[in-house]
């Protein structure tokens, strides 16, 4: 029978996939976002919160995962049996938006937006089912200005957050110029757009994991296919050696400078009017982005960077981390990409069957919080609070008014509320809140006048290792009068 | 065949009883939850982010309305079968953490939180299925010192976010009080706890809906039970009207002081231990908030609150706005509860099989964002961005170079980024972005190196109402050198 009971209680879980964050891991994001934000506010663009949850059908299939186009959502029926789902990125619910107050909003209309997003995926090491996105995006305007706003916004947000010039760069192409070197190879024909499809799209896939694969590695997938190490195979694009010739040279059309990459970019379009369009683009965007000074040091032209999301329409880009950070084997590497994004014009079309055009950027929360942890650029955030320890229950008052009197002078503080008997357990508890200062008051302190404070970080200094200079020059306890408490206090937060 | 493509197109739609929050609309709600969230973290609360997804078992049944405890949330099975569901409020996931992580926490765990919940209701005007809470509780305190700080905190963040002293009270009473006063009344009986559950629900209910009811209505629910005007019948407690009359008291106990209560609640709890411990703990919470300085003008008892939760056990407390404003029929009507709470010891105990003690309050968001607009408390949150229109298209670069600059300045700026063409269309741009102030640069001002900047807010009162004083005193549109840029722009937006 105990058994049976006990067997009836809830398990304490998140379900599979999903976690709670505590304490400084929110405050850490909280404001790692708040600087993100005051950036995109002063490019003029506007909050946008939409409804975590959207029909299944306004949702679309966009995922960048196009071998389960079906899956990948949480969704359930409503009481009119009609499809919900849970919203996977920021993007479709903004094309959805878009297209709902098409009349209402201005226009272009700049927004942003920060916020969880699902995805009914397996989970991993790190890879969880409900993590954050932070967007921006331009609605309406087909100027590639829009594009090149969007990069230089990108790089003012990351150094507001702590990325130093120099340790990122953002990277720029274009599709159009990728479907022109396609044209050159033969798998598009400007005459027939939806032929080769199919095989675009394993070009495209592959280019994007270059970085994985290597070389080799994306010269099978533009042929017959990759066997990988576990022994399944990919099926390739089916191009011919010369057809991968000529995208792989795509890849490696990167020069030492800007004017060299475009010029060797117009090498490889040839005739192709859509390649020669998006060579036309960048060089745009990279003179419009050189007149406001984001130079060679922020921004480059990199035909590597192809982004995998099939819905790019011209420009994209894609913020990498150049500094080093060693990985889970101990090896050195670039930290790598953090934000990316692009020109994506027919979103909104689903909607209304106008071709809207539109650009812009998502920057992965977790990611971008990890480099800041990995430069030491996080952390501050919320200090432990001053700890007001209860020695005598019968005197709760007094000790509740010291912590008030603390936070009224804007100290972060607390009465410790367990159960006051053992005072080691107090002191215990102001070490687990990381607390800088515990404040003791006694009978014979009470009868005094005095309060003792007691610094708690200087405390377990010495405890490990503090010279006896240390220990006179900054004793780790003072009595002060109960009167000198605030003052006394911040003279010791201070120090 | 036109018509069946455009059948096929997705519907650009909210689902039911969902909906978007724009600009200001996300602004508004940001700043008053991170006073609050100020407030929260001085008194030594942490932040908590759980997922937004829960399993079924672990959320458990307590959404308020126990007429349907197994409706209410969004759910849905995941790949193993088991039930997942969007979370209804913030109390539910903090039992799941407390119990999940009581090892590690903190002990007391004081935390905040704040986010969306989710519920599978019936939509109606200004009820939605998707609404923000921002809840703070500590979990592990037995004494009502943690009541009482709730109160405290929560008198301090409503007045952090701008509801001055003197417009709101926060109303303390406590379950074990009605307790005793429903062992007076005969509906609890001490030897069998469970005895009379069903009744006592219903005069919860009954007592916590007497604004809306009247005491006539009560009376009826205490009783037999009550048909409204809409013809459908409530069943009633079945309470004599003896029985009914000591109940009533409790409700109309309230006195001048907050002793003259106490004393008048200490005769109708008469011989119950449970009601002298809970008249007991009212005593000093009224007493340790007095000390700190939270007087009657702050904090009061008030019988009449009892909250509609089932799982309240101890003090409970309410935030009552006490200013008036019209109701949708013109009529003076207070603003009313905008936040509520109280102790409920048993909820982590579902998981772990052992009592901890918690409390806690849960702000109802956009009931305080409506009260705060009501008192013109919100609004300055977002200024709108500065316009630069685009006068010559090949000149683009010199446009952005302009925005940057006031940017760098610390000015929200934004270059117009839809077709030029029509100079008329970026002024109405502009006006909808609620911009201050345009600026412009045609040919003629290149080539003689300056801009105009055209006051939009001026320009506007002009075109309504301006006499010729205003006019000159302060003219609408002003030629300044290029160089002087960012300064001019400056001293037009300080004045």
């Amino acid at each position: 029978m105990a058994q049976d009971k006990s067997a009836r209680r809830p398990r304490a879980e998140t379900p599979k996939g999903f976690r709670d964050y505590f304490g400084a891991e929110v405050a850490e994001r909280k404001t790692m976002l708040d600087r993100v934000a005051e950036v995109y506010q002063r490019y003029g663009f506007d909050p946008l919160e939409t409804s975590a949850v959207e029909t299944v059908e306004a949702l679309g299939k966009f995922l960048p995962d196009v071998d389960r186009p079906n899956e990948g959502v949480f969704a359930w029926q409503d009481e009119d049996q009609d499809w919900l789902a849970l919203r996977y990125d920021l993007t479709a619910p903004l094309a959805r938006v878009a297209a709902q107050f098409r009349n209402d909003l201005p226009n272009p209309y700049r927004r942003y937006a920060m916020g969880p997003v699902w995805r009914n995926e397996k989970p991993g090491p790190g890879r969880f089912r409900q993590f954050y996105q932070c967007d921006a995006d331009t609605v309406g305007a087909p100027s590639v200005a829009a594009d090149a706003e969007i990069c230089a916004m990108l790089s003012d947000a990351l150094e507001a957050v702590g990325i130093p010039r120099g340790d990122y760069v953002v990277k720029v192409n274009s599709r159009k110029v990728l479907n022109g070197v396609m044209e050159v190879a033969g798998v598009l024909d400007p005459a027939n757009p939806e032929r080769f499809h199919a095989e675009r799209g394993i070009v495209l896939r592959a280019i994007d994991k270059i970085d994985r694969l290597g070389e080799a590695g994306v010269r099978a997938l533009l042929g017959e296919g990759r066997r990988d190490e576990s022994g399944d195979f990919t099926r390739g694009a089916g191009l011919s050696a010369e057809q991968a010739e000529v995208v792989m040279g795509f890849t490696s059309a990167r020069r030492d400078s800007g004017a060299g990459t475009i010029a060797r970019l117009r090498e490889l379009v040839g005739a192709s009017v859509i390649g020669a369009e998006g060579v036309a683009e960048l060089q745009t965007m990279a003179e419009l982005l050189d007149r406001q000074g984001y130079g060679a040091d922020r921004l480059i032209l990199d035909p590597g960077v192809v982004r995998g999301l099939g819905y790019y329409t011209g420009p994209v880009f894609e913020a990498e981390l150049t500094f080093e950070i060693l990985d889970e084997k101990g090896r050195k590497r670039q930290f790598g990409s953090v934000a990316g994004g692009g020109r994506y014009d027919d979103l909104v079309k689903r909607f209304t069957g106008q071709a809207v055009p539109a650009t812009g950027v998502s920057i992965g929360v977790d990611r971008l919080l990890a480099a800041l942890r990995a430069k030491g650029r996080v952390g501050a955030e919320m200090p432990g609070p001053v700890v007001v320890t209860v020695m005598d229950r019968d005197r709760m008052g007094d000790y509740l008014a010291m912590a008030g009197e603390l936070r009224a002078a804007g100290v972060r503080a607390e009465v410790y509320l367990g159960n006051p008997k053992n005072f080691g357990n107090q002191l215990k508890y102001a070490d687990k809140r990381a607390s800088p200062l515990a404040v003791i008051q006694g009978g014979d302190e009470a009868a005094r006048g005095t309060v003792i404070l007691k610094d708690l970080i200087l405390g377990a200094r010495i405890a490990e290792s503090a010279t006896l200079e240390e220990w006179k020059d900054r004793p780790a306890q003072v009595e002060v009068p109960r009167g000198d408490l605030v003052a006394a206090v911040r003279r010791m937060l201070a120090r």
